[in-house]
């Protein structure tokens, strides 16, 4: 079965493998149970960051180097599996930014989507299309691809959140383009909320016209949705493997908010088991609020506020809270989706 | 500007990359200008493989080693600037197959899209969920992610062709799964031909749903797609970078035939040259018919009957045809366009 | 020309048209003029309603029949071009419904859309699918196709709402279905607000798959709508046909927000005068706040609070604000972008 | 339950609706059980008409009238039950146009979509855009609205083709614009055939972006559908209710071919005898091939090659075949499907 095993090597078929080398030819079947793989078999591995500990790095490194310097002052988080690649999944990348009081992280753009989930300090802002928004503990706040962004902090306090991007998924389509801003910040031209109000109260202006895939809605500010979830709670019906589970939207088309990264916010009520699952979209989880335990194939991980952990593809995970306890999270689904590749598979019957 | 440069490093910085390395952690800045280029920066590399050498190879190969042991015979035509890692472009892979007279290449299904387009020899089958197709010289055939297919070859002759597979694409995403059949053969439960009347006549069963994301038509048969160009010839309006360049369609959505890899099919009219042109979809080109040359970042290659060449993502390329000359080609462009990253520019004016 | 003259009759023509007529054909001559146009031309005309004298009939209904007698207490506003049609354009009905203290108008449900515009009183309530929801001046509230639904009145105040439907369009198409509940008020199974925060809060359940072209949120209360005009007013970008015009969304495809009815709110700012406009989506307007005028081919239509008027298909229309007024608005547009028939002009050029 | 009986008459009422009479309102509780129907209830009825006789007349019409003076030499088929209307269902119309040897039928365009299919008589032509087809027997012909279309007969035959047209759903919407070209017949600057191979060929042209609602196939030729058919019916698997029914398809988004029209291509095998079906899309069958019976809410049509006849919306059907037989269809299935109102039954339960 030679999608599983691979055929013996004899001198005879060694001696051909170097002489197509040569001419960039390689045999099939010396790799083909590597890169075709019964079950998704990479080495991204599950890892939970703590909070506390990123934040004191975030602190030494906004004395090692300016935001300016830096570009962006973040610190990647790495999965353990896949050092030295940028990635905390095969297809994302994390990291932690810190912007200190008084500071900005000049305006830049690139073809990779970010977002921005707010875990630490509120008022510092970011800009994007000539609108800034105020960012406060658990915003979700997308910049799109192609459009210029910066950030500032106004506030007398450093201002930590996390940023998602998809760095990985545009390196293999090798379809990244970047460039600087001639102004460290770019010009305001709209209203506070502009985007909010105009895209996000179930309604659009009459005749619209869609200008990119990522929603125009700049903001998802941590109260509507955790009220949206409260408001859930109390209709009481809970999926078995994800307590309430909300998609953020782009109100446009009524997709996915972002074009390759999938946001989601969740509430597992006190005392809430979650059924085991697994999906092949790889997951980047933060706690927003709350403790409790998250098992991924058989491995424990202890949660509280603002941890970090991730869940590679196709392992089985649950999730059990102390506490109301609310995840935010992302992946790469709305990509497998369009491609035709996701998958999940839930209950109890999953392998560890 | 640090998307271009990196910051200096220092005692205490270094210091400080060791100690948050051991908790997964690394600096943004000093890794950023590697993951977010201002341009597609990949090591994928121009390349042209000449079919007669490989012919000769795959011969040899078929004494080397048998289809069954193989599960399938094939040399991976592996990009120079990116050895060993079987691929032909940053997210797809490319592959020539030879199925020797009386062999079977025995079934098995897996999340890999692939194409299969016909480049020496005719009468070996391909069977897709109990159809069987025979394959002419220049058909291009779909085995869909996910559906059982085997091949193999009653006719007296070597045949050979060359498959299309989003492997790196698959691999990214890390949502491999592969399965072989119990048997070597699928059953035949289908008329030959039969998804070509069903589904490609202009018409569609009055309650037909579809299944899955790849187009329902099997095989697109050389003589009729090259009757097309012909047709379209004589209209006589040339694309000035493409000469006249059509997609295979799926014909339930109007959009690309397969969900993550962009066939087509083009005619270079004798003694046309075509403008500058560049995009961020590396491609391969299978020469059909035709002589002539394709300069690609300045560095020209000849052409004729059955040879492969890419070019990579964002290189200027020009083709120039010294006869009639049909060339079919596939590239990750679907992908792109879903998730909002594909760019072309056309034109003299593109940089060399 | 015979798109605009008819061919003359003669006494052998004539004969003729009387001898084929006996086997159901009819000379497509002797009507093409009346039946292809080349210009919108039915009957339908331009009508202003007062509200006050509605509110009078109204209120002498409720003392004629009750609202379980009368199946639903409506006075339909019949175009004066249309009479005998029950339709307020060639293509729609509206009427004003009453539900007295302490009534109830009981459950059915049809193939027919309709929405319910809060125009006087508030507090009652309508139920669809299990949820209720209570009813606040300027509420728009859907009642999708085939939904149970029922009204009922516990204030102690009567509550005037307009009802929008699409009775001309299900019977162009044969295609109305409907019944009644064995109940007069259907039970009640989810929170109040549910569906406004299960679907319109920028966020969908993740695993949310929609079960009719309908939004899914019940009730677009008023105070949001309005809030969110009041918002883009403050950014100054006026259309200077519409002001500041908003679409009801559905948000699960960022479409209308109903399947064949097209809902809008807009704000005119004080002393505002639009440019004349006309489109083929002959269109019913509700003052929400305001005074004003508007001109329709022509002719000028005095308009305060709750006044309702309905702007014929390609007519030129012109609005004027004294204070800053709110206009609500429901066409057949959406039906006419679906079939590819909308068709709008735009400038001071257009004829009056 | 007033959704089916209204209520009762008193003196008070009557006066009451002869006061709101005159500002233009109309109590619904009068009408309701009339306008919103348990079940589609219109006037259409079930009809056949005899190609023969209708040839005879339009010879006659021949001599009546040119083809110039009448604009368009056709006799409309009239549901017996909407007489004076010009339709052959609730939203449909139909007539038999002849053009004469030597004839035009000259230039105009039309919001009202057409499609032709041809009776009898081969090599007149019919002209869209520039292109010119030349239409044989059971080719099926579109000209989309808006488009320039004419006609010729350059063979020594008369020709007959059905006309099929949205005409009463551009009326319901108030939608209709025409116009006459300023010569007789547009001129010609495309190949012949061009459109079908140039999206008919299961490919597009790689960078085509669409610029109408309607297939941009011209021609569906009867001899490639008809290959289809008698292909999928050697594969065997026959729909109880349909034997093989196919639709024509826009290649471009694999939807109907037109935008309000869905037109249908079906084969009842020699025996066959079909289950009882009913649907709410009202539908004209032509009779291309053959010859058997269709039974309507119990009235049994016998028919033969190019006889005509007519479904009403929701009565049961069943048709026999005495012969291979081929149905031509068309019915206003699109317009139901994008407005959420289409619905079918199927099965020998459904009352006669």
């Amino acid at each position: 079965m030679s999608l599983i095993e691979k055929p013996v090597e004899t001198p005879e078929r060694r001696e051909f493998y170097e002489k197509i080398d040569s001419s960039s030819y390689t045999a099939l079947w010396t790799v083909l149970s590597d890169i075709i793989t019964p079950e998704p078999r990479s080495t991204c591995q599950s890892h939970l960051w703590h909070f506390d500990e990123a934040k004191a790095y975030l602190l030494e490194a906004g004395n090692l180097i300016t935001a300016k310097e830096a570009e962006r002052r973040v610190l990647v988080l790495e999965n353990p599996g896949l050092r030295g690649q940028s990635r905390i999944t095969t297809s994302l990348y994390a990291g932690l930014q810190i912007v200190m009081p008084g500071e900005v992280a000049p305006a830049h753009r690139h073809s990779q989507s970010a977002l921005r989930f707010v875990m630490d300090g509120s008022g510092a802002h970011t800009s994007v299309d000539g609108e800034r928004t105020i960012m406060q503990f658990g915003d979700f706040v997308i910049t799109p691809p192609g459009a210029w962004h910066d950030h500032g902090n106004d506030s007398d306090q450093p201002m930590v959140w996390l940023d998602g991007l998809d760095i990985p998924i545009v390196s293999v389509f090798d379809a990244s383009f970047a460039e600087e801003h001639h102004e460290d910040q770019q010009p305001i031209t709209r209203q506070v909320e502009d985007s909010s109000w105009r895209f996000g109260a179930n309604m659009l202006p009459v005749d619209y016209e869609r200008t990119r895939l990522s929603s125009p809605i700049f903001n998802y500010p941590y109260e509507r949705s955790r009220e949206a979830l409260a408001h859930l709670e109390r209709q009481g019906e809970l999926d078995p493997c994800h307590g309430i589970k909300m998609r953020y939207v782009n109100p446009v088309d009524g997709g996915w908010a972002m074009p390759t990264i999938s946001p989601c916010l969740q509430l597992l009520p006190r005392g809430f088991k979650s059924q085991r699952y697994r999906s092949t979209d790889a997951t980047v989880f933060v706690v927003t609020e709350g403790r409790g335990r998250s098992t991924i194939a058989g491995k424990t991980y202890e949660w509280g506020p603002r941890d970090i952990f991730v869940v590679p593809s196709w392992k089985a995970v649950t999730h059990e809270a102390d506490s109301d306890a609310v995840l935010f999270s992302y992946s790469d689904r709305v990509c497998q989706e369009k491609l035709g590749l996701w998958r999940e598979d839930r209950g109890n019957a999953i392998p560890l």
